[in-house]
């Protein structure tokens, strides 16, 4: 037991608490881990039984054994052992009939066991945990989108007024983007695979046993819900792993755009969203009236926390020869990327589920870009009308344009007047009423959100 | 004109050369880039034409004055506006006529030619390019692997001798990582998608004169070989373009791996492989005698340059609301990581076509290896014949093997002889040549070459 | 010679021009390398001569030869050798005399040459081009942060408004910050060392026929204007260099974080200051109006470049034993770090010295925080007073606070009526005028341009 | 209470463990964290009493209190106010006098007290845990360098034999580039200062009650041992602290490169060390046989899981204006580097303590080296006595070289002959036995051993 203030990782005593802790030990601890392993240890008696390699009557007690064994038995033994791998096959051993012991983890190596494991967490994880959590975010996503279909909002490119759009329409962009991470993480879990080939991959102790070593290995693997991987050394190639952790950071990447997006929303001199803020919560120390965007600067934070770490990833792809170890330590902290991953995706729901939204805030911002919103559609009128350099001409115009709105300077403008004249006087009327000028965003945030709901079943 | 000496990136005046500039140059230079991005113009107005927007007549003339232009017109230009897109607008629309004017680029935001013109030129370089140089590695390390695939060799974990393989069934490895990074850079170059969706994404200004925004898009970029992002803003979602980039780092990671591997073959202790050295060369300006790995040195250090640049890539994911500028640099060094994946590709398969493997040195190491490899196969035909602790008991006598043998201290022990004695004498001549003790390393190396072969149509 | 257009990397046909290109090309450019790499063949002549090792007469015709070979020669000679450094010992035993030849290069090993002439020239560089760069942006700072000491101007925390500063006082972060910089560049470039031990570093070809090889190494190097690293293997060790770029990226994070306060100053709705904008220049190829901060968005996107590079230079840290060769490519872009150091720093120097101050907005956005500013030094002033729990009542008040404000609510408000009647008068007009809640900015702004001023002479 | 086999950080339940744990735990966990802060508000009231602004009499009851709350206190109450410092401040005050309550924390902003205490606590981890650990493993390898240098070992460049130097003078290297490493770590943390300056930095609150608030904040800071940043927003300026992270991820490559070194010293084909490996222990879990580098490769994995954080840590250098929140939880990571580098420090030397040197073969290898390593002395002798291109006829030489000695061929060689007549027997006696062949390898160890011996007074 451990005092959890004395803790240095702040990843246990800050952020994996009650129900997100819960849900994550379940695949990511210590006891998981050891868990796991000694699933696939009685999976691979399963798969010797079955190819008569074994008796049939040890599969049941290795497989109760491998039930009562805790992480603190394998710890102890390992303190002898030095090899975390052996401590758990001697504890294995221990706690079965002499006529068992010998067959178990028989022929395998370390990483059969490991790797096999590893894979077989990440993917129930990911299953049972991550992705119902993303798809959740997503469900939300899609409401809050669909509901603000039609609320207009100022586009915004190089942090400067562009042209309308709907709030809907910006939400759309992250239910689309999620919606395509969510099916890359889903992807990429899959490749995950196991190994049973020993310890240089050749199958080398196993062939003393078994004719058919890749049956056995599919066998093992089958019983697990595991695929092999079709070629392994020591252990499984590092490429599927690779691939899903940047799955998992790619998709923290989205979360910390849309972070992003909202800090800056709720900047004072915006204000268009406001993350709710309990009664009790104090936003400064010293500031009574601060009111703070704390949640989406967490989850920006954590993507910088985050992120950098896929290089180690990358530094573990290489391992020399049938492999070296120097993945030994980092490997190890690839389950705290995958609580990340959760983390950030939990807590980016709970914020837009509360999340105040100022529509009013979002039509006087629009207003006050009315002006100069007008210069697109005004040129493209008079493009369309025949001239030819109308860009050129309402750029000049728009140096011009002080108090006066650009489009009673066109107006008055007798370069102008002959295309301005031809122009219907319903395309006039946009000009007159910006907030009009949205395009098809209403009818693409529909879209979007329709094909996600079918996609991903929601 | 620059005098390529005075160049300050080496990637152009050392390794951007010969055959690999005149492959890259196409797709990756300013002016493919510039290329590309007529086209895109071009597209457009084909598009326009055939939904009746503008007059048929003037596609040919936008067409061929796209061809006319040159990266050096642009760059002229842009000194004057001091925006590319804009640049290349105005070059484009001094080549046509007057009735033709008004519709180019009409509604369109920079990045719609931008995005448009990057998805296109980056698929064309992997499959032009990059793809045909990987598939070439290949299929020699096919042709190596089959070679090699009963050539003995030690197999090692921890830089420690630990069971026999094959050298074939090393280089199986590669044979199989590199063909999952194949198919996978084909499959996120084939997600690269382009966008004609205005300045924020919801089509604003071509709503002005077209009901069906999307059908537009969608022309243009059939036209060009492409497909519409489902979602777009100013920009495309950098997602797709992530996934790329890390299939292109990851497969500089496989290389990176090979290259460690045969660094360390080639070590004068081991001696195993020796990069080709042609007679003029020059290992050391003081040492004559020396032949370095100076190829597989290079191919790992371009990873080590390479691989971080990752961070980037995900940073850049990052645009806040309907974009950022902040990408306007980082990006512009996508096509570095595209070359350097295909210089390390090249490099590979020219070190790997010269390789001296030296046979006999693999059989050498093996059998000063043979005394211990024993262990294993020992350890597994005493746990068969019932000894329940057959490991420890091996490992116990490992460590008071010295001169003597492990197999003839077995022999001696009498605790062991009862379960010795019934081993069948085929499985302990294994033990007494332990260079057989390969399992199934040829079958897989046949298996795994086979495999691919078929599957890339080698 | 080059056809620009037709180059790969952006860094030589887009960044390093005019004025910047040559600055920078005469110590990073591949001519410049090889240029100081015969300084440093020549230096060791003339050492040797001095040491009564070689005949001084020779002297003179090295130094001669050395300033004539070109890097095209060089180049030609590589192509034969497949060495560097060797081919530049053949160009230049070419174009000496007999009695000359044997001593060229004698003794020492490539990276004697390569190592040495590195620290000199990056040396250099930072002296003559990026340090006068760096205190001319500095020294604008400074008169920035001097003119606008009083102005004031709401700062923000969490993109929120917080209390009033002056803007000269958000200067003066980075005239400090930036100050740090300069002292951390010039401290790490000044320990960059060379080297002149030969291929182990043992100095085992010197010790032939020099009993005092390190006098010799350190004459050598005394005449480069250069100290021996106190132990080198075949390499100097990596840490000054790594601990030098370092101090450059860490230069950019300041530029970088200044570009992303400045973009965001200009956003819409803050507009406290824009970018220069040239009349012909064109913001956006389909909005005339918009006018963006693209000079601090390419500052920042430079930062996202570079940043992550750090890891390769941290992965070649790591070299084998006596050394490998492993950071043959990766080493070779260091150059380009540099640049970029350059670059950034010129153009945020050009970006500020242009920059539009809107001192009218500044008191606007401030004005409209007014009423919550107040919050602070109303809980403070009541705590004064003795009110035990002042910052939680005025929490709750702010809470309440609508169209009403927090000034008069307090006002009203009865428990705090005691406490507010003691309040003197001159305190209570501070909450009525927030506008001069600045505290010490301005004095504070005063005094750090003062120190930096004196501290770096400018 | 936490149950540690269900955390899911393996830095806890893996690493931070007995001394180690209870060396880092007293800086680096939650609890030492908040007991810092209140350190600091302590040290406020403090300096508020000795600058006449409260009452002395409170200050030994604020001590007190600060000394009695705990991490679990504070906790329970941040599910309050959300807010960890409000939360800090409420227990605090909740602990003492009403006349007390209105002085505690009065005019500070939560970062006052964080950056205040962290930079605290990290100089204290330096000084009392990471240096001490640092010096002892320095000592141990002048020791062991000392021990060995006169050791002959064969020097390796690119993983080939070069020139002989000893065991000693390689571990000279370490010597030496720790050295400079603890040098860089005792300077960086020294210079991470703290700050008293309010909620923007211009110490708008406490200038409501204090004339001189820069001499409350130096006088704060005198008491904990501290000095005041320069200048500060709400928070430090973050380069000190990136330079700090720099030296130990730097410091941790040196680490990370000696295990490196030794690993493939321990190759199988090499064996020149070897890792202390106990009775009980085991190598692999199939392979009974099997010892492996398990140290040296775990502190090589460290390195690869913490060096990319650097990465995060120049992200956070980044904070928009006069701070935003984005390093939340980012940053609260960094205690986990400090603990990193105390882990492979402390690994390292217990490696080395109990490290297995074979200086028989160190010889054999040294010796299997001979007839390439003469080529080199011979280059150089024959250059010595006037031989123009001599290095070029010695290549050519040893490309002929096969059974035949080097030396043998060449005192065959007509062309030689002339000059190899006149090289005094002493000299040519080294090439015929290339174990002395060492240079200045012993007197530069012990001149290394001894200047760090010196400057760090061990």
């Amino acid at each position: 037991m451990a005092d959890s203030f004395k803790l240095i990782s702040p990843l246990d005593f800050r952020y994996a608490k009650r129900e997100l802790k819960e849900k994550a030990m379940r695949y990511l601890s210590e006891e998981a881990k050891i868990r796991y392993e000694l699933e696939v240890e009685a999976a691979y008696i399963k798969a010797l039984a079955e190819m008569h390699i074994c008796p049939k009557e040890i599969v049941k007690e290795v497989e109760q054994a491998s039930k009562s064994i805790t992480a603190e038995h394998v710890q102890k033994e390992e303190e002898k052992t030095r090899h975390e791998t052996k401590a758990l096959v001697n504890c294995l051993k221990a706690s079965v009939s002499e006529r068992a012991k010998p067959f178990i983890h028989l022929g395998l190596t370390s990483c059969d066991v490991i790797d096999t494991a590893n894979a077989l967490r990440y993917k129930h994880f990911v299953t049972e945990a991550l992705i119902p959590e993303l798809r959740a975010l997503e469900k939300l996503l899609i409401e809050l989108a669909l509901r603000h279909k039609a609320t207009v909002q100022i586009g915004r490119t190089h942090g400067q007024h562009a042209e309308p759009i709907t709030f809907g329409f910006a939400l759309a962009e992250y239910v689309h983007r999620l919606g395509t991470r969510i099916v890359e993480i889903e992807s990429k879990s899959n490749a995950l695979h196991g190994k049973i080939s020993g310890c240089v991959g050749a199958y080398n102790a196993i062939a003393l046993f078994c004719r058919d070593a890749e049956k056995l290995e599919e066998l093992t693997l089958k019983f697990l819900g595991l695929k092999p991987a079709r070629y392994s050394t020591q252990i499984v190639p590092r490429e599927p792993l690779t691939d899903f952790v940047h799955a998992l950071i790619s998709t923290m990447g989205v979360l910390a755009n849309l972070a992003d997006d909202f800090r800056h929303l709720q900047r004072s001199e915006i204000a268009e969203v406001a993350e709710f803020f309990a009664s009790e919560q104090v936003g400064s120390s010293t500031m009574p009236h601060k009111r703070n965007p704390v949640a989406f600067e967490n989850i920006k934070s954590f993507w910088k926390a985050f992120a950098p770490r896929m290089l180690t990833v990358y530094m573990d792809q290489i391992s020399e020869h049938q492999r070296d170890l120097t993945n030994s330590a980092s490997e190890r902290f690839i389950p705290e990327i995958l609580f990340a991953c959760l983390y950030a995706s939990h807590r980016t729901k709970n914020a837009l589920a509360k999340l105040y939204v100022d529509e009013e805030a979002m039509l006087r911002n629009l207003k006050s870009a009315s002006n100069k919103i007008v210069a697109e559609p005004l040129y493209i009128l008079l493009a369309l009308q025949g001239m030819p350099n109308a860009h050129e001409e309402i750029r000049r115009l728009a140096l011009r344009a002080g108090n006066e709105s650009l489009l009673e300077l066109a107006l008055k403008d007798k370069l102008l007047k002959k295309y301005l004249d031809n122009i219907p006087e319903e395309k006039l009327a946009l000009l007159r009423e910006p907030s009009r000028y949205t395009g098809f965003a209403e009818r693409k945030t529909e879209k979007i959100c329709g094909y996600w709901k079918k996609k991903l079943g929601l």
